[in-house]
């Protein structure tokens, strides 16, 4: 099932049909090529003065990272999540040698659009998911106090939405994409539209 | 010039061929529809619960909007910036009527990773900046309290490195990009890496 955003103008493919399912085919693999693309993308993402704030853990299905990582997700997440081929966390480094690194989680951001990108480049689906315990997870992997676990990623093939099971998470599924229109996005000045109509 | 990304497995064109020139050709133009596709991308990107944190004030090279911007930007970027198409600033709104959006600096970062992309599609070259004055932004806008000038992005079309004058100047923008090996990147503990070799 496709949900291509709905723009004014044609967007590269992979942004357009980038979402955020649920619905994962749990019998289905991510290759460890495919899986390497996907943390490579990320890895060459900008940062403020190439800083390089982003780290992920990559637990594979059935591993002990996985394992973890599913663990700390809340239960809502869990429900759907535990089908996806690979669970990630995307961790921000908050200090260096320098001292404090500065857009230190705007940089995580950069890299995991290109993560989520190149997943589906690859065929895949991805699902950021705010939802899960970042405490629980520094404990779980013994992270070090400058490291914040900041997202949980989700990352497998998709399957038709009633694998999902119930009516409300299959109809939230099915549901359509909605962002704030052009208008209140890109702006000559606060309340001005940039574009005309 | 082009600087593909070295990774150890191929990626997606637009992510390997993505970097950040300061060489802009100053007589370009982006067109408008080039200019809306890459807000458009941006529009479409993910944010938790979908608070859609990101904003972005949009100058076309001539315009108000460009002259403030470009005011705002520290001396070394205007240097080379003042040669860009286009000269955005990308802003987080920090709430919303259920009270502070969280990992709203993350969500800009993911739109942000759109836009910068589509450029690269669109046949353009972007920079993002951290080096501006956010006091500056509010002040020339008129930004309200909520709403954090986070980052500059300077859109256009790639020129020779030579354009830059100074040797130094095209000696920085000739260097190879660097980045962390994937091993200290992508972990299954941390300290121990995701893949092997």
């Amino acid at each position: 099932m496709d949900k291509p955003a709905e723009t004014s103008v044609p967007v590269s493919d992979v942004i357009a049909r980038r979402w955020s399912p649920r619905a994962y085919d749990e019998k289905a693999a991510v290759t460890e090529e495919q899986l390497r693309a996907i943390l490579e993308a990320a890895r060459w993402a900008a940062s403020a003065g190439n800083t390089q704030p982003a780290r992920y853990l990559v637990g594979r299905r059935g591993d002990e990272t996985y394992k973890k990582i599913l663990g700390t997700l809340e239960e809502g997440n869990q429900a759907w999540a535990h089908r996806a081929s690979v669970l990630l966390i995307a961790l921000t480094v908050t200090k260096n040698e320098k001292g404090q690194i500065y857009h230190a989680e705007y940089g995580l951001g950069l890299a995991s659009q290109n993560l989520v990108l190149q997943a589906v480049h690859e065929g895949l689906i991805a699902h950021q998911m705010a939802g899960f315990s970042p405490e629980g997870v520094t404990e779980a992997f013994g992270l070090p106090d400058d490291v914040v676990p900041r997202v949980a990623i989700a990352v497998g093939k998709q399957a038709p939405a009633d694998v999902l099971g119930d009516d409300r998470s299959v109809q939230r599924e099915l549901a359509p994409r909605v962002r704030i229109p052009l208008s209140e996005y890109a702006l000559s000045q606060w309340g001005t539209p940039a574009f005309k109509s």
